[in-house]
């Protein structure tokens, strides 16, 4: 018998037993994300959820019978890198029902999915790699989440925390149909139009973002728009449509000079592109508009058909009005037509996004 | 080992061998809502749920063997209506995992929820009654749904199929704290301030919404307010916060004239109603605002202070830009205190609910 998403998994209100906690987890990358999400595991009160081991690049630990949270850093500090091919066959032994956690960005952890997963080991990750690459490495993951033991859990790769993959999971399921989705999925991207409406140069914008930790240390990760390609595939296959990068039509945010730029050269490329970024967005408020970087991913038999460009939306729309580093997602089903499902909210930081973890543990242990 | 709600309950896209469905259902009420439950079941192509059952004022079947869509009509219309002194204690005795959904507005069908769940039975409900009623009983219903093999389900007392309640749940169960919700929650109402913003006069508009089913058939019930008290009530309780309804403070949206008016003077008494609500729309507009029924829920101290009342709210606001039948939920928490989650759009409709209530279904069948 199963446990419904629609209550608490964690801290039951009723004076309970206490139980042993029903999932192991083991955490790749202890930076932002698995930081936070160490700490949110460490606060729960009576967390269903246990901790064996954890890695970094320059350390690891594995004990099957837990690790203390205070105890994790010095012993993955005192410890050499993992070894993927030794480590993955001990996970893949472990006594008791496992989830591992990718919170790195690394190509090699998101390669070890498949095998964990057909081993009965659940994986939950932030990390787009393995979702936004070829459509039938993604299937084979769900699938293999959705016919064993083991689940594999990617509420996070669009949206950090908010609701937005299960929401199409749930549509879908229920035998809704997705006819569109519009997205700004760019909290970065956001951040720098509005700094850009207010007169701010684009230069010093992503100079602001990078400071406050909005953008990526390499801000050109956020402006080559490949991240946001990236959450579009992803979205348009949570919708159960089928999506291969190489039909995504996008129109750039920035030139080439920007993304190819050195990291020494960037601000004077950065200087040269502001000044078209300025014009645009005054040509748009004359018209009442703003411009906003958007997804539109358009349904058709079963394929999507997915478009990522510069938009000028009206500036009192849902759109029009984001600010600070907010994502928004606009649903358009069979049910919701005459006007869409919105899910609007920041859409990235650790701990939204280690939340967003945390609560598909939850689901799983429960 | 249990399922996540992260993915599929339903309609594996690879090919898994046909299960015997793993819940039953039977349904109190095929009227609106109940009926579209019943044809999405129908039209689900691998469904793990199968129908056993159905009771209406008028009549009833129970077949422990599963009953087809196309039989249940004729069942129920030759028989006689349900006595739920004998019909619980059959259900209770069903020989595999069984969810009853209440698809009525009966109190005496919310009554018998406690019976069902603590004997194992799962109960999943759009209906408000029980949740609303005094906090100690909705207290016993999420602790019996939380601790044994049976569920509770009602994701859709609050926004029909919108993802506000499990949305709630995972903020909370993660160890995020709610500080505060606004939210729009009738869009019975949302539609006649659209209107009476337009210029329609109020009785009018009144009308419209009757006869497009957007209203109650009798609107008194949207007009009164009692409706979206019952649902601040329930966000609350979902937000972990004590509210009890003598403690919600509620500011009128029409007078007690048309609150006690009989059906036949009502609408004499919308007219005389319907010139304040213009001038109020005027005088807002003028001010370039807007004038929404808004439920604000602050958190204090485990607490929650309710306050339910006509607001005026900038017009390039979420709140100011609803339109049509839609309801926005914005939700402030600890770690959504920048910049507040939200969610949006129709928040009625016997398809969303009826979706919402399938979602919960396939979640506990999974």
């Amino acid at each position: 018998m199963t446990t419904a998403p629609f209550r608490h998994p964690a801290a039951p209100v009723s004076g309970a037993p206490l139980a042993q906690p029903s999932l192991d987890v083991f955490v790749f990358g202890t930076g932002h994300v698995g930081g936070a999400l160490l700490r949110q595991i460490a606060g729960l009160s009576r967390a269903p959820v246990r901790v064996v081991g954890a890695a970094t690049t320059r350390g690891h630990v594995y004990r099957a019978s837990g690790v203390t949270p205070e105890a994790l850093a010095a012993l993955v500090a005192e410890s050499a890198p993992p070894d993927l091919s030794r480590l993955v066959p001990a996970l893949v032994r472990h006594p008791r029902p496992l989830a591992v956690v990718d919170a790195t960005g690394s190509l090699e952890v998101s390669g070890i999915y498949e095998d964990l997963l057909a081993s009965g080991v659940s994986v939950v990750t932030p990390s787009k790699l393995a979702c936004a690459g070829p459509q039938a490495r993604f299937y084979r993951l769900r699938d293999l989440g959705a016919s064993g033991p083991a689940h594999f859990g990617y509420e996070t790769t669009v949206g950090a925390g908010l609701p937005v993959i299960r929401t199409l999971q749930t549509l879908t399921a229920t035998g809704d149909r997705v006819r569109s989705i519009r997205a700004a999925l760019s909290g970065t991207l956001t951040f720098l139009f509005g700094e850009v409406e207010r007169g701010i140069a684009l230069s010093d914008a992503v100079a602001t973002a990078v400071a406050r930790g909005y953008a990526e240390p390499d801000p050109r990760d956020d402006l080559s728009g490949e991240d946001i390609v990236r959450k579009a595939l992803i979205l348009a296959r949570a919708a159960r449509l089928h999506a291969e990068r190489a039909e995504v039509r996008t129109v750039g945010l920035v030139s080439d000079a920007v993304r190819t730029a050195s990291p020494e050269d960037l601000p004077d490329a950065l200087r040269a592109e502001g000044q078209a970024w300025s014009e645009r967005a005054c040509a748009a408020a004359a018209r009442g508009e703003r411009v906003r970087y958007v997804a539109t991913i358009t349904a058709d038999a079963g394929r999507a058909q997915i478009d990522v460009r510069p938009l000028a939306v009206p500036a009192a729309s849902p759109f029009g009005m984001l600010g600070g580093t907010d994502n928004l997602i606009e649903i358009t089903t069979d049910r919701y037509a005459a006007s869409p499902l919105r899910i609007m909210g920041p859409g990235a930081g650790p701990d939204v996004t280690a939340a967003g973890v945390l609560s598909e543990l939850l689901a799983i242990a429960a």
